[in-house]
């Protein structure tokens, strides 16, 4: 009587939603302060004032009509002009606002592109560990994720793995870059020998292979080198972004694509893009919400809380004992697990009150995600926990 | 390279959209105050007041990683809670947080209900004339919409047709009223017999078949007898709501879908419309808007305008010599052309400078839609115009 497929992925419990239940039941049985929750990415740094501000004032000062109005579903061609004026010198790349199509935040973004690209028959490539929504994604519009095994010494790309996953139904690559839940990200050496093979790739099979650049953690970086502009590197990528992260705006729902000019068949991606987002129903990105993006353009978050944080739990967890790369970006750490089970390793850490993710989650078994978007307090006063762990492994 | 269904979808420019980018170059060579744009249904009252003083309050004044964090995906449940509290008031029926699932405006709604619910071979039985979105989101959930012809007496239900378009496979039946664009509001009568009938029909074939009942009108109602609210009438209705036109926040997205208790097997279809949501990649309800929602429960917009403008264009129309119903609600005039072709009609009406949509594009041919969510006076300066329109003909 219902979708049995709707059904099965509306009420399934994903892991994550599972520990976040049992860490709220347990707060309530032992006190909150003394559960010590890194199961979600959902940003502890409040939005900026000057994100509070231009609301304020947008919605004092200007016509509620204008504020308020359908959009095109596109966004507000002045919202992507400013928009694409900011992106012209972050990225070192000419934008326009004709290349840009605002989006409801990063799922909408990357399932747009996705149902845009996607004829019978096709693959998406992307690299362990990933997000899991992808393969959600991908495969409700019809494409087949094949997944990448992840390169564990450095969290770059396993070219090996990877050169025989393309084939020639390969419709685009997923690079996720400061990556979720790695914490790495892929550096200029890793970006180039990308962009060479997909060349070779796409003469040899005759026909587009996209990078889809899925970037909500851009601006979240602790590397000295800058993040490499893959559109720089590889003509044919589309760019997906979020505000959610960098302006801890994640419940509102606002973000865009962006289509560069060299990207092969402009016009007909962008077409497509357009259908995408009307079938997935988003009418327009939220038109608050565009505004805001524009007049704060070119503002940067203070996110200095997560760089702080970052160091905090990886010198503690390294301290203790843990074997982990030191985070280059977004804003997870994520060690190797004490026993090759990591279910069976964040099972017992929740005896510790520890609630941790497994990495078999995102397709990395043996590790494990630790969310730092939380207080750094929590994270000083979690790190006794996380030794009385490890020596329970002694 | 791309999908050509998306791309088709994304560029084929609808005839409402053609119409509106016809006024604006129109408008560039003649002067704005000289094109009287009837096309398009963007509410032209402003936001009221306590919309902006909500939502400003809430961000001066609320802790902004509550208000834009991320909310579980059927919505905050205080702002469910809220809202259902004033819908029981306002609905006459019992109505708890659990039976709301927050949207991202009606086509998510209406399009997530369409994808929860369809399975193989699955019809979607809706009334002409209607809004022709519903055509691209039913068939892109896989479904079939069955179009029955208008009863273009009184736009209620053409029941002869109806009861030949049900059959085995009908899922659902979509009722939209107040009507877009008939500005007809199904009366006690039609929807009485309409669920007698559905429900002698569910006994036959032995499965429930769902009402979707597309509301974003609702309180826009210019009839004395009250709407009937079809839950009340038929167990197995799914309501569908936007805050666009009620509070005109079309740019926001913002609605509800309500499943109420006595809906056949809610568990399945509300954990059905979460699997839809998440596909269609409606994370969750724009935060800050669930908020100002709740925040606005019980109050109510002055659309006293759109009265004024229905009654001064209809009156202008029928004296004029159209012939066209009297409007009971919703903002659309729904008159007949002065010929059987009413696109040649709406062509003759552009060279007066009324912009005005063919009735075939709602499956209504021979009729036209007029939008009167337009200033009061620009009405009353088109008047002349219509009449010159009317003369053309004698």
């Amino acid at each position: 009587m219902v979708s049995e497929e709707m059904y099965r992925l509306g009420t399934k419990k994903s892991t994550i939603r599972s520990i976040f239940e049992y860490g709220r039941q347990r707060a309530a049985e032992v006190g909150a302060e003394n559960v010590f929750d890194f199961s979600l990415g959902n940003p502890n740094v409040p939005a900026p004032d000057f994100i509070r501000d231009a609301a304020v004032d947008i919605l004092m000062h200007n016509d509620p009509i204008e504020v308020h109005g359908y959009t095109i579903a596109p966004g507000k061609p002045e919202v992507r002009e400013t928009i694409a004026a900011d992106l012209s010198k972050r990225l070192d790349m000419r934008v326009a606002g004709k290349n840009l199509f605002m989006t409801a935040g990063a799922a909408a973004s990357v399932t747009i592109v996705f149902k845009a690209l996607c004829e019978a028959g096709d693959e998406f490539v992307t690299f362990a560990p990933f997000f899991p929504e992808y393969r959600v994604f991908v495969e409700s519009v019809g494409g087949r994720l094949t997944v990448v095994p992840a390169k564990t010494d450095d969290f770059q790309i396993n070219f090996d793995a990877f050169e025989h996953a393309v084939t020639s139904k390969t419709k685009a690559v997923i690079v996720n870059s400061p990556n979720n839940p790695s914490g790495a990200v892929y550096n200029a050496e890793t970006i180039t020998r990308l962009a060479d093979f997909l060349r070779r790739k796409e003469e040899e099979y005759g026909h587009t292979i996209f990078i889809i650049a899925d970037e909500p953690y851009r601006e979240i970086v602790y590397v000295e080198a800058a993040v490499p502009c893959i559109p720089n590197f590889y003509d044919d990528t589309i760019v997906c972004y979020s505000y959610s992260k960098s302006f801890s705006l994640p419940g509102e729902r606002i973000g865009y694509i962006l289509v560069p000019d060299a990207a092969a068949d402009f016009d007909r991606v962008y077409g497509a893009i357009a259908g995408a987002a009307r079938v997935l129903t988003h009418v327009n990105a939220p038109s608050l919400w565009q505004l805001v993006a524009a007049r704060c353009a070119g503002r940067d978050a203070d996110l200095s809380m997560y760089r702080m944080n970052a160091s905090l739990l990886f010198e503690g967890l390294t301290e203790a004992g843990f074997s982990c790369m030191r985070p280059q970006g977004a804003f997870y750490l994520f060690p190797q697990a004490l026993e090759p089970d990591d279910e069976a390793f964040c099972e017992r850490a929740k005896s510790y009150d520890l609630l941790l993710v497994p990495g078999a989650d995102f397709g990395c078994p043996g590790y494990f995600r630790a969310a730092y978007c939380v207080s750094t307090d929590m994270i000083r006063r979690s790190l006794p926990q996380f030794q009385k762990l490890v020596e329970s492994y002694r």
